[in-house]
């Protein structure tokens, strides 16, 4: 477990459920607060993270979340919750099952995008907030910002919808079996260890980051500058962003966190995708990158032709998928517009 | 080993000595031919075949190759080489080394593009081919294609270059170190059996599958039409396809083939990859696919650029990658005008 500084732990007091059956005690969520809530309780900004991110925006949004950014500290009180089934100190297969004194490794139960949001909700009631004014995710940040709002259409006032999509499609599920596919070739995968599955998890990463910036991007920054027949900058890259992986997330994690991403789904039990979205009458705001690989931008045009109230804003960007973590300047001008709209 | 129907060997009565050192005793080519050489020898059409294809183009690109297609062994002497290292034929890993009286497995020697080049020249003057009217390839027989023509300028009438590039992409490099890392967390892959990395390949084979077709392919073919949380249709998909090779080739020649592909660079040894392409005067025609997501249209575009008598032709094709197989009637169409330049 990897708790970042300054984060806070909320514990539940009872048992939580979860969609598909099973019920986690003593369930815990990691969070990071910044700034306060005022008296009107309007100022609540609610950040929703990516798969192998922390609770602490500040960190990996720096330039959008934080002192003297966009969404700022001194004006809004910004809330991010750690995921269920993250390494980063919610509740995991590496925490210790109360009714067994273990961690839970395989045996922990599997969960959904909308379990994840649940939890988030538990800590909303904690913190005593009544509205959000602006619930913004990228990635499966976005998934869990829609599912938050849809599940509290009253609490959530508008949202910010970054490189995400109505359901996780078939091309991303096809890259999550494969990496659970890596994963689970390796045999220690099995173990319920601090170490389980690390040769596995290194090979999971870079079948993932495959698709996190652009063809074009590996081409201009990983070719050799002189013909080689062994040591390929490119190989060597990828095994360092596998090992990288390594030093900060367990494999159990990572191949749960897989199974979560692949529940996405807003129609589910909802009519459709499209009567669900429906729902969501808020502004919102979706941010698509010409150049993302792995939701591409068909996908938020989607999402903003059937959100109600929704905006589609494109950036031009060479970094693919990753250009939501990196293209802060466009990031900011657009969520000017957004804050205009309230 | 999977030796195709009506494929021939040719075993070298010498050692066949290898570009990274080391030789290889007895050293076999499986191959197909079809049609009969002309009196004045100047009839033969050089196929080249793709990563895990065999020496049967009428099978792997029946429609371009065959009886009543463009190249017709009524008119033509067609001519296909199984590439060193494959599994379907010619001496690979798992062929019996003479010194040992056992299967080489991991002790195969390391081999490049040239190796399998140089090995096909052989195959060339073994059948007493002193022309060749068109050397093509796709793919990884693109690459062959051009090496082919650069050790044998004047043996190479024209050349018919599909989604290949000058040198392995540092994109394609990454695909291929992330498949080696799945293949070598399988611990079976280190054993010398049939059956060694049998569960590591699957993945190898999922992940490179990514990349032959497109995401919007993967969204249109492998969504599921109904909300479900487990049995997802892209995830059984991939599944499918792991088994698939794995039926059909091995492991070790899947990770050996994996390394000669990154050894392609037109320029090694040769001052630059510009120098060497303007060494191939022939008529080139080089052909692109729109959408191709592993080999992009760039590096086609750039091949024709560079060669002196290159003609560049894109495919709009959604098949990405796999489009070379499939786009047979465009093909066609760009063969008969490269037949008029001849």
């Amino acid at each position: 477990m990897q708790l970042p500084n300054n984060a806070q732990i909320l514990t539940l007091s009872t048992p939580f459920a979860l969609e598909q059956g099973g019920t986690l005690t003593d369930c815990q969520v990691a969070y990071h607060s910044f700034g306060t809530l005022n008296a009107a309780g309007d100022n609540v900004v609610w950040v929703f993270h990516a798969l192998t991110a922390n609770s602490d925006p500040t960190d990996w949004w720096a330039g959008v979340i934080g002192a003297g950014s966009t969404i700022d500290p001194a004006r809004h009180f910004i809330v991010c919750a750690n995921v269920l089934g993250s390494f980063y100190g919610s509740t995991c297969p590496r925490s210790i099952c109360p009714e067994t004194g273990q961690p839970y490794g395989l045996d922990f139960p599997r969960f959904t995008v909308r379990d994840v949001v649940a939890l988030h909700h538990q800590l909303r009631q904690h913190l005593g907030i009544q509205r959000v004014k602006i619930a913004i995710g990228g990635s499966f940040g976005g998934h869990q910002a829609m599912e938050f709002a849809w599940t509290a259409p009253r609490v959530v006032d508008s949202l910010v919808l970054l490189v995400t999509s109505a359901r996780e499609t078939a091309w991303s599920i096809a890259i999550h079996e494969s990496q659970r596919m890596a994963m689970e070739s390796d045999p220690s995968f099995y173990d319920n260890t601090e170490t389980a599955g690390s040769i596995g998890i290194q090979t999971a990463r870079a079948v993932g980051l495959l698709t996190y910036r652009t063809i074009q991007a590996y081409i201009d920054t990983q070719t050799d500058p002189e013909p080689v027949l062994s040591g390929y900058r490119a190989a060597s890259y990828v095994r360092y962003q596998g090992k990288k992986l390594l030093q900060r997330f367990h494999a159990h994690c990572y191949w749960y966190l897989a199974h979560c991403l692949d529940s996405h789904h807003m129609g589910r039990g909802r009519k459709s995708i499209e009567a669900a979205l429906a729902q969501l009458t808020m502004p919102a705001t979706v941010i698509g990158i010409d150049s993302d690989q792995l939701v591409p931008s068909s996908e938020q045009r989607f999402l903003a032709a059937h959100l109600p109230n929704g905006q589609y804003h494109e950036i031009a960007s060479a970094y693919g998928h990753d250009g939501f973590l990196i293209e802060v300047d466009a990031i900011n001008a657009i969520l000017a517009a957004h804050w205009a709209r309230l």
